[in-house]
């Protein structure tokens, strides 16, 4: 839904994962308000943008604002994806069975090399990376896990905005340029255990 | 560096990845500004937390700025890391190079097969998951790859907080529970899949 402020599709991203885990049939805002740290003022804000009908006289119906969680964000909405690069890390999400669990249709894996895409056993489809274009256009591939080394990344990045990509996650560690349009999610492991050390407090040398 | 402020960190962890791409010796806060949407008054503010002189007449010194902003953030410190749950994911992260690269020491690999320890191939040692609390201890492991189900990641998130874990980056869709001083980031792929899908527009059906 386009029309959503941005903290609150975040906001409304990260509910549906406390729905999903709260383990009872109903929730109060001050529930949602301790599981999340938001006040109960912009827990109501963000749940009054969503259509339907989920109050109950003791909170909210865990189910029915979830659906309409689900349905403002159009996670309800099938969305067909593709993995570019299959080294490891693309080779690990060719095989990875929570994408259909959550609405995701996993329907192409794409390599430069045709060696690779030859020999590797895979659940889904693989083609040369030059056949990228036509495959994303044929299945209608809004998605696409780039899982290439960097120096290639912002190149497959160019080719896959060319063929009408709506987003991409992306698993190297430089800044994509994209055209507007395009979501781009930067999912770096080492920048995870950067931000990690940087909040481990700094040990004094035993022997100075 | 404990004392930063948490933006302060955020932004300053996002610099370095500036600073390492921008190609230029010197860069001046209104360059930043245009890579990154601060204003140069917060990036003026980050930088005065640092200790060091890289002030050039025409900007700051990236190399020198660089390197005064690791060591306030202590990524000039090497960091022993493990990967606990040796699936297709954390195997794809046993063998990633950048982990050295980046200053960070991959030592031990654990999963709850004996079996799958003894036969899976590996750059760094691998060790049964009930040894997980006496290796993380002798190497002084400090950060861990939480690559396991769902299902196993709080009890294996228990026993490493319970090793002296300094810090998880958790790849299970679920959020733990940790006491405080540990630091968490969670990476889950299908989370940035929704969040794309939350922000392509939905299309009216062609066929209503």
């Amino acid at each position: 839904m386009a029309d959503l402020p941005e903290p609150t599709i975040e906001r409304l991203l990260q509910l549906t994962r406390v729905l999903d885990n709260c383990g009872a049939a109903v929730v109060t805002s001050a529930e949602i308000e301790t599981r999340t740290g938001w006040s109960s003022h912009t827990i109501r804000k963000d749940i009054s943008y969503l259509d339907g009908d989920f109050s109950t006289g003791s909170g909210y119906d865990v189910a029915a604002l979830g659906s309409a969680v689900r349905s403002a964000l159009g996670l309800d909405i099938k969305r067909k994806c593709c993995v570019v690069g299959l080294g490891r890390l693309g080779s690990a999400y060719l095989n990875f069975p929570a994408f259909a669990d959550e609405g995701f249709e996993l329907v192409a894996g794409f390599d430069s090399s045709v060696n690779r895409v030859e020999i590797l056993r895979s659940p889904v489809p693989l083609y040369p990376a030059f056949k990228m274009g036509e495959v994303i256009v044929r299945f209608g591939i809004e998605m696409a896990l780039l899982c290439v080394p960097a120096a290639s990344a912002q190149a497959a990045a160019d080719r896959l905005a060319a063929a009408g990509i709506k987003g991409i996650v992306n698993f190297a560690p430089i800044a994509l340029e994209l055209p507007p349009g395009i979501s781009v999610r930067n999912v770096y492991v080492v920048d995870e255990l950067r931000a990690i050390s940087a909040r481990i407090p700094i040990r004094k040398k035993e022997n100075p």
